[in-house]
This record gives C-alpha cells, sequence and structure tokens, in this order.
C-alpha cells in the first residue's frame, strides 16, 4: 500500500501508475519526459534506452521500474529478456556492443551521483563511436530514472509481478508514455 | 566546460541553461516539471517548495542548482537567505515549521534513495498537518532535483558566481520555468 491513498486500486494500476492517476498535472510532464527520451528520434534504438532505464532501475533497486523497463527493453530487443538480465547481472561481460557498455559505464555513474561523471568516461563512450547527443541522452535517462525510481517507491507504492508487464510493454510500444495515468 | 559541445557561451548559460539550449525536445517537459512542482497552486508556498529544492541539491552538492535555487527561494521567503543558509546547514534547529521541517526530513529521504522513506516518516509529517497532497509532492520535488543535479553534473556543466543568480530570481518570479532553455 503507498504511503499516500491515491485514490486507485493499486493492483490494477501498479508503480508510477497510480500517482499519475492521482496527480495528472505532473503526470502529463513526466509522460512527456519518459516519451522523448525512450520513444523520441534516436540514434540509440529504444530497446537499447529501455535497458539503460532497467539498469540504472536495477542499480536503485526499484522492483516495479526494473522489472517493467527489462520488460519493455525485452520486447524491442532481438536477444529478448536473456540479454536484459546478462546486462543487469555483469555490463562487463554482456554481449552488448563496445559502445552501448560505454553508456551504460555513464549511466552507472550518474546513479552514484552527477560528480562521478569523469571525462575518461565520457572520452571512452567518444571512442567507441558515441555521439554528444547519445552521451547527453544517456545521463538524462539515467538521471531520470533516479527520480522516477525515488517517485515510485518514495511513495511506496506497489509493484506487480515480473510477469505482468509483458502486456504493459506491448502497450507502451503501440501508444507511448502520453497516455498514462 | 561542459563534456559535451553544447553550442553556447556557458558563462551566459551556466548548469541547466545551456543544456536546455542544446536539446529543446527534452527542455520542454523539463521545464514544464519544474514550473507545475515549484510555481504551480499549491499549499506550499513557492518559497517553501524552492527551499526543499535548494536543500536536496545542497545534499546532492550540486552547486548551480543549490546556489540558484537557494536564491529563487530567498526572493520568495521573508526570511531570505539567512534561512536557507539556516535550513542548509541544520533542518532541526532552523527557524521554520514542524510542518515544514518533518517535509524536509522526507526530502532528505528521498535524496538517499526511494526506500528510506519509511511510514514513520509519512506519518510524522501527516501529525504536523502535512497533507497527502503536500507529502506527494515534497517526494516529487526531491526526487526531480536528484534528477536534475545529477543531469547539471553528469554533464560537467559550469555553475556561475553565487551572487549571480538573483538576476535569475526575478527572471524566474516573472516568467516562470517554461521559457528556459
Amino acid at each position: 500500500m503507498a504511503h499516500i491513498d491515491l485514490g486507485v486500486d493499486e493492483r490494477k494500476s501498479p508503480g508510477i501508475n497510480g500517482l499519475m492517476q492521482y496527480r495528472p498535472e505532473t503526470a502529463k510532464p513526466l509522460g512527456a519526459l519518459a516519451d522523448v527520451l525512450l520513444r523520441g528520434p534516436n540514434t540509440l534504438t529504444p530497446g537499447e534506452r529501455e535497458l539503460i532505464a532497467a539498469y540504472v532501475s536495477g542499480l536503485n533497486d526499484c522492483a516495479f521500474c526494473r522489472d517493467s523497463h527489462s520488460a519493455f527493453a525485452a520486447a524491442q530487443l532481438d536477444e529478448g529478456l536473456l540479454l536484459v538480465e546478462q546486462v543487469r547481472a555483469d555490463r562487463d561481460t554482456a554481449p552488448i556492443s563496445a559502445k552501448l557498455r560505454a553508456l551504460l559505464a555513464i549511466a552507472a555513474a550518474v546513479q552514484q551521483g552527477g560528480r562521478s561523471v569523469t571525462g575518461e568516461l565520457v572520452e571512452s563512450a567518444r571512442t567507441e563511436g558515441a555521439t554528444d547527443l547519445e552521451i547527453h541522452d544517456t545521463v538524462l535517462i539515467a538521471a531520470a530514472f533516479c527520480m522516477y525510481n525515488r517517485y515510485v517507491d518514495g511513495l511506496g507504492t506497489l509493484a506487480a509481478d515480473p510477469e505482468d508487464y509483458g502486456h504493459a510493454a506491448q502497450h507502451i510500444i503501440a501508444n507511448g508514455y502520453l497516455g498514462l495515468g
């Protein structure tokens, strides 16, 4: 049960969904931000960006965001959930591109704190072919999930069972994040 | 100098300003979120909400956000910058209401991580008269600044001198956060 009365059935509206119904004024920019970061035009694929979101949410130990964005990543990556789990378990050995590995290292630094992102980490990503915009968006995706994770857990919302996010993944792929709540 | 080429004069567009000019697609929801949280209709005053933002930014050691939002809080609180500095130095002894003190304790827990917000902290705020919406918005303001702080420092942007934020404060009070960038 959430720390405040959201006026919703949390089993039907777990995690951020109940919060977005409770406060539509903040739901709108929160949904718009997720949509442009994870679904907008980008040289990083939606699957890669969802993977960054799932990875950071795992580092923050936010079950709802970790499991939902893992499902959203899996549904949009050829390698599916196995790759997501490999990245979450050990990004150094997971079978991903050197560029994505370097971007995930930046995301992990952001999760620790903004000042943990060093010039060396950024140079490393650039050496592996990352553009300035990809580096920018990786930092902002990681920072944004440090917000979403704290929002979802700070208000004590319920998570769903990991296997329940498959339907939500199809909805997100079809409709994006703008109509949530 | 920022880690990426923002295409702006960072001395004229410090901190998040240069980032918002660099990426207008993400600037729009980021500005809209700040505006509804810090300036929208609320039983917490804009000064109180800016104080929460400045306090969390101080905990995250983000000089740009800490000093700018301290100036924005000071400009909208009768007690001015002295009170902001007292709160940042020691929220337990600062001359603020018991309700605001309890909300700042929730904000500090959010900064540590979402799971650090306990039912006891929430009950404490409620006992001091905080409403569910005030608790919700405190959690989301604190969470949002864990994002903004990481965004600003993760990309290595320049901060301005603390005394340079007074002009920005007048601009924010007059125009809000929607037209930044």
